[in-house]
């Protein structure tokens, strides 16, 4: 009965930390596709709220990381239950950094906003990043749910937004070498790529949490690397 | 008695793991360096070395983590034993960063040696990553000193990394306008730039931890951003 009442402090305790981790995952999808809608309307007015508002989603992380240490200090969880709480810690920083990488297209949307669009990239752009909160929420609802099928479908659809990421890689790199006025937006707008391929990778981490979860083993270390710019072959 | 019995169970494990620590701060501190001269020199071979040795770093982060959950399931730490605790597996995350930044500026050695290189970047480049190899060296021996003077110089250090990037950002632009054919060599060193430069964050990262952990308090949140370059005005 003791040990019962034990475990049931531990599950509540648990519970408010999942909230608060919720919340802060819905804090995160919007502040993706707010960046995002931002940098494709050359809003920059919903530009700043995204840099503003990550304050919110740094104080969550802050907190979900004393709460959960205080959780191990009070309940001493072992076996399973340390690995649930070790995961919502995981989490809790893999959203943090994804809420980092939107802020940091907001302030490039600021810049972006006062000079001519490089044809239709910051719709690329976008709909890069819809792919990405959609995997987010999926990850979110995997973890929720505890579904391995799901975690699984949100890190092959990583493997997409690698290709998506490449493909402006190459864009980026004509449009520079066809005008040498390009040159300074494309560099902007290729960081905001890369931003939202490394958010890929953080939402690709969550699902790896997942199965690491249900399954108690961590998926492959040799996770095929799908961004294969970094040894794209040099033009001369 | 007992109490202090348990007490030494839990520092002597934690010395095991700290030792682990320490061992990962040296390959990471050689990989740094050893993908900053590999560039320099187009040491292609090199270069290998480090994305082969990039394993031993993750095989480390790996067993840390796993003997920070048995050790917080066996020993129960709290206050500021569980902290110290926390902190460790933090700066087992970070080093694991430090050490994928290397091995993708490695990557991009490769492409790299094949063609010219542009002008004394790569030299630039070496020595930014000579100061990020020299912060993570004190930040390592402030961790172990529980000297915060040294952590809060760490801090400041970073500033004139992001100094260093910066500079950089602005020449690799003039390449780029100057002649077309440097556009995607600039673009690749851009990126070792930026890797350097987020390397010197978790530096900065764990100097943080150290000031945490000696203080209880978290640097301010609002630590200056020094990495002005998203939102460099856009030349016309």
């Amino acid at each position: 009965m003791d040990e019962q009442h034990i475990a049931s402090a531990f599950d509540r305790d648990l519970e408010g930390i999942q909230a608060r981790i919720m919340k802060m995952g819905g804090l995160v999808e919007e502040a993706i596709m707010k960046s995002a809608r931002s940098l494709e309307n050359r809003d920059v007015e919903l530009a700043e709220t995204v840099r503003k508002g990550d304050k919110a989603i740094d104080a969550l992380d802050e907190l979900i990381n004393e709460e959960t240490a205080r959780l191990i200090a009070l309940r001493s969880p072992t076996a399973g239950d340390l690995r649930l709480v070790l995961t919502v810690m995981r989490i809790s920083t893999n959203l943090e950094r994804i809420g980092d990488y939107s802020k940091n297209i907001a302030k490039r949307t600021g810049v972006l906003s006062q000079v001519p669009a490089v044809n239709d990239s910051a719709s690329a752009l976008r709909r890069m990043a819809r792919e990405v909160e959609r995997m987010l929420k999926d990850a979110l609802d995997a973890y929720i749910q505890r579904d391995v099928e799901l975690a699984q479908d949100v890190i092959e659809r990583d493997h997409e937004v690698d290709q998506m990421y490449n493909a402006l890689f190459r864009e980026f790199l004509t449009f520079m070498m066809e005008d040498p006025r390009n040159i300074t937006p494309c560099m902007h707008l290729h960081f905001i790529g890369k931003n939202i391929e490394r958010m890929g990778d953080h939402v690709t981490a969550i699902a790896e949490q997942v199965l690491y979860l249900v399954t108690g083993e961590r998926p492959e270390e040799a996770r095929a690397k799908a961004d294969t710019t970094s040894t794209t072959p040099l033009e001369e």
